[in-house]
């Protein structure tokens, strides 16, 4: 018979805001700059302190995010946040070196079909990128912390099955490569928290605290379990997306990303502290799904309210029988 | 630091379908009898061993399951299948023995305000009339087993908090009164899956076994969640409905029970067998939506489908980048 073993439970996790980077890359609707200002500025005041402001790649190909630098100059000024921009390659990493992202994230994808069909790249290939990346951000003596981001972990839609030993084979080459951490992600919503216990227990046995996020989807309904069964092997930091926005391009209807508020309420009602107020993050939500009109949008909290035996005295459900 | 132990995991698990009671009672829509067979027939033909078939309410307050007589009957005519039946006290009781149910599901709230607002009566009175329904089970010399459910297991709408002590407590009490076996119910979607791992983990300790059933809500987005933390403490049966059908009352549009699909797929992608075919459940989805039309369904899966390294080969997305 078993029982449930946590030895040590995390007081206290991170949920990284990625709505404005893979969450607006994924729909149709472009967010002006002012208004993605207004996000980052609400959201570091709900007490957000980690947020991926955009990506560095050229505007032909994302025009929802061609400002990214002038959005990570604002992020910037906000006391204490850690701002991060994905970057696909050394040009992208120039352009975070230059504006002084704090965090520049490197995809890779361990799926060698997705990742010829989606970076242009072998796997390979993209850890010899980081190794490149790395001597540049050496060269240039910026403090810009450099993070390998292995997606499709758990499988991909193109070649399926994708073998544990190799997510965590270019995992430790990303780190041997230069990269100051590593994360994994289920990249099309794939994981079962079952495997997500294996892997995420196996790669913290292999590079411990070095493995610094979690990134799951929600396609078929598993994003919050598999945050937990991450949380259980000693993960504190998970990607999220306001509103649930993003979907997966493969499922049409289907949900993207993690629900940042919906994440950050089942951790608080776990007893691990976000450093954030839910309730801040709903109103956000609200002011947010007003500028994307006519996309889909997920999440559970913002349509059931808070419990009635919440902590804070807000968003109650009508006490009725 | 922590590492996620889990010593023994179960090989296989039950999912007892329990919309065409929980679900239907929640919704406007009369499902007629001859569709109710035909959805009993299509889950037994899936390879579901355990449904809820209806309640033994006076028809009055329930016409949705008036037909529960004929309902049952027909359900003990299918091979191999445990049919349920919800009773709120010794008349529903007398019914469920007339008509042979396998198992009888007596419910209970711990919530001292929800019991007196739903079932007006304490507790400790529903404690007393298991020992009387016990007895007359007994007296009849009829198999049919009595299930003890404790709802309101993490909170509840009225008074907020319930003790976990209270839940252990009347637990306890239900067998000691003769239920042969009890389950802790989330009734209003409160759980998150640290206070399942608690409860569920001290719940084990106090009576093993005889805690047979976890039934858990989606309101709040944690249902598969809380499963799985349940499923981790040793728990092997769930609730669960097809389409997710109930909602909550107190909360127009929020989800309410786990979805059955969606927790078929969830075991089985974890390795756990269910002996259920999540392709013929997600046709069996789509029957019974055409006839629920109008009314808010739940779930991911049959909107995302399966992904590409499932082993059947059915219902695959569209490989492409």
């Amino acid at each position: 018979m078993s029982t449930s073993s946590i030895p040590f439970q995390p007081p206290c996790a991170t949920v990284r805001e990625v709505g404005l980077r893979d969450g607006l890359q994924s729909i149709a609707t472009v967010v002006s700059t002012a208004r993605k200002l207004e996000w980052i500025r609400a959201a570091h005041a709900a007490g957000q302190r980690e947020i991926e402001v955009g990506s560095f790649v050229p505007a032909r190909l994302l025009p929802q995010l061609a400002d990214t630098a002038e959005v990570l100059a604002h992020a910037k000024t906000l006391p204490g946040l850690v701002a991060s921009v994905l970057v696909p390659n050394t040009k992208g990493a120039e352009r975070a070196l230059e504006h002084g992202a704090d965090l520049m994230i490197v995809p890779l994808s361990a799926s060698h079909a997705h990742s010829l069909a989606n970076l242009h790249k072998t796997p390979d290939e993209v850890v010899a990128e980081v190794a490149r990346i790395r001597a540049l951000r050496d060269a240039s003596g910026s403090r810009t912390l450099i993070e390998g981001g292995v997606g499709t972990a758990f499988g991909c839609t193109l070649q399926g099955e994708v073998a544990e030993s190799e997510v965590l084979r270019l995992m430790q080459a990303l780190l041997d490569a230069g990269a100051d951490r590593v994360s994994l992600a289920d990249t099309v919503g794939y994981a079962d928290p079952a495997s997500v216990a294996r892997l995420f227990a196996k790669a913290r046995g292999l590079v411990g605290d070095r493995l610094a996020c979690a990134h799951f989807h929600d396609t078929r309904g598993m994003g919050l379990a598999n945050v937990y069964a991450a949380w259980e092997t000693g993960i504190t930091r998970f990607d999220a997306c306001l509103a649930g926005i993003g979907g997966c391009p493969h499922a049409p209807g289907a949900s993207g990303n993690v629900t940042t508020e919906d994440l950050v309420f089942m951790l608080e009602r776990m007893g691990v502290a976000t450093g954030t107020d839910v309730t801040a993050l709903l109103a956000l939500r609200q002011r947010v799904a007003g500028w994307l009109a006519g996309e889909t949008l997920h999440g559970t909290l913002w349509r059931a309210g808070l419990p009635q035996n919440a902590a804070p005295a807000v968003l109650r459900e009508t006490a009725t029988a």
